[in-house]
């Protein structure tokens, strides 16, 4: 089987799935890169997924997920950081294990409003703070920490940076080479979408582009409703070549939170990813 | 009972209450202000509903709801236009038989992408040419139309515009006297909420405030996931300040979606209201 070369399978996608697992069913799907995850990796240890990746023969496209640092200072922050850091190492480890053309990007998740805490704009300055604590870590070890605005939806209990355009302001209070995440679910709707897009790429700061597809009626844990590129309301064409213009070459993951996806076979659902992404997403690629 | 004077019941709060009865729920009360919806007033008939508030004494603070008139053009587009004639001349007969102080205000709500359509920016397009095309006969009757933006959850199946500098974006580009809506469910994760709520102030289109609480997990039914004030995560001190130092100086309605109160007694309800009102709203006002 072949799959685009620029598509990635982000293990989230088969989340029941081991790290050797997911690298195993990649390769006989034909894809060439893997979005890797942190819980499969610490299962198997750090050492032992660095040689599975270096087995597998496919790159690395990137890290998910660290972040969740909105808390008040004190012990919490304290261990969300130090954890960060271990997320960086890792990165910084899988990516150099990944055949060439590895990415070296960590996903960050700002995390919700604490217990009880309503401070929104409070919350979103925590973030930044730790983000701007943790840069100068990630450029030692030539990681990049990729801030991903995620869907207002979730603003509450998962992430307070709701937009693209905010995720860059802070990207650009903090430093050069912070970058971004375009996830297709979190920014479709956006009406700033093809200015804030391009001032990412402007600025080189689009350290993955990740694509699913925004389905309803909303599943009740609205969390899991994503589908497959084509299935629900998301012009992939339309966003897929804005990313493009904006001058970003690398791998495009494919994401999926589902269960109907969970519950599926790993290679049928990786080769649906492969022929779903061929439909409405390679179109738009140069 | 008394009310915060500037507190108006949206009546969409005790959802299955007919028109009488929930004048005569506010009154007991203790309200001066009731915000009306559509079906209600149409199960009496426009004659008979104009009555009904005239005898009521209370303000009337807005009607809910128009808008949907994303359609293609064709004969749902017209149908849809119609409709919403029909809306400003009930917003404007109910307007005149509240009591002083009274909202010509009519909340319009633009509609998601219609079947098998993905795309947003047109159908943004269209809703804006709807609302440029109903603008003379409102100004006519001397009705507000009110663009109401909606959260993003709702961008492909409600409402696709989404965001309250979109709201204004469009009202700008039309005339002078477009109005928007606030609404914190609906924008209380905007990065950009402070500038937007002066921006609509400094040009007089906040035609109206609603006010309800988000709450999390969300319900299964997402669009039912609002609660009383104070029980989700909204800061409606810090939204309400800024709503009122651009200079909003008109009734607040409180317009919860939610099973559960839906289900309860409408007294109950409009007493929790009111509490809830006086606990997180009241002292943010001036």
């Amino acid at each position: 089987m072949t799959a685009h070369p620029r598509l990635s399978l982000n293990q989230a996608t088969i989340k029941y799935a081991t790290l050797a697992e997911a690298l195993d069913v990649a390769v006989a799907a034909g894809y060439r890169s893997l979005g890797a995850w942190r819980e499969p990796v610490a299962e198997v240890g750090l050492e032992r997924a660095v040689e599975l990746v270096a087995a597998s023969g496919l790159r690395i496209s990137s890290l998910c997920r660290a972040g969740f640092f909105t808390a008040q200072p004190g012990a919490a922050r304290i261990a969300a950081l130090d954890d960060n850091r271990r997320a960086i190492d890792e990165t910084a480890a899988l990516a150099a294990a990944g055949a060439p053309g590895s990415a070296a990007v960590l996903v960050l998740v700002a995390g919700g409003l604490p217990a009880g805490d309503r401070d929104v704009v409070g919350a979103r300055g925590r973030a930044t703070d730790a983000i701007a604590e943790l840069a100068p870590h990630a450029k030692e070890q030539g990681v990049t920490l990729a801030i991903e605005p995620m869907h207002p939806i979730f603003a509450a209990d998962r992430g307070v940076v709701s937009t693209l355009g905010q995720a860059l302001d802070i990207a650009e209070d903090i430093a050069p080479e912070i970058g971004v995440v375009v996830d297709t679910y979190h920014v479709w709707w956006d009406p700033e979408l093809p200015a804030q897009i391009a001032r990412a790429g402007a600025s080189g700061r689009i350290a993955s582009y990740q694509v699913c597809d925004w389905m309803t009626p909303l599943s009740a844990d609205s969390l899991l409703s994503r589908g497959y590129m084509g299935d629900g309301h998301v012009d992939f064409g339309a966003v897929t070549r804005l990313v493009e213009d904006a001058g970003y070459t690398g791998d495009i993951e494919v994401e999926i939170f589902r269960q109907e996806i969970w519950d599926a076979p790993y290679a049928e659902v990786a080769a649906r990813v492969v022929s779903a992404f061929d439909a409405v997403v390679a179109p738009a690629l140069g």
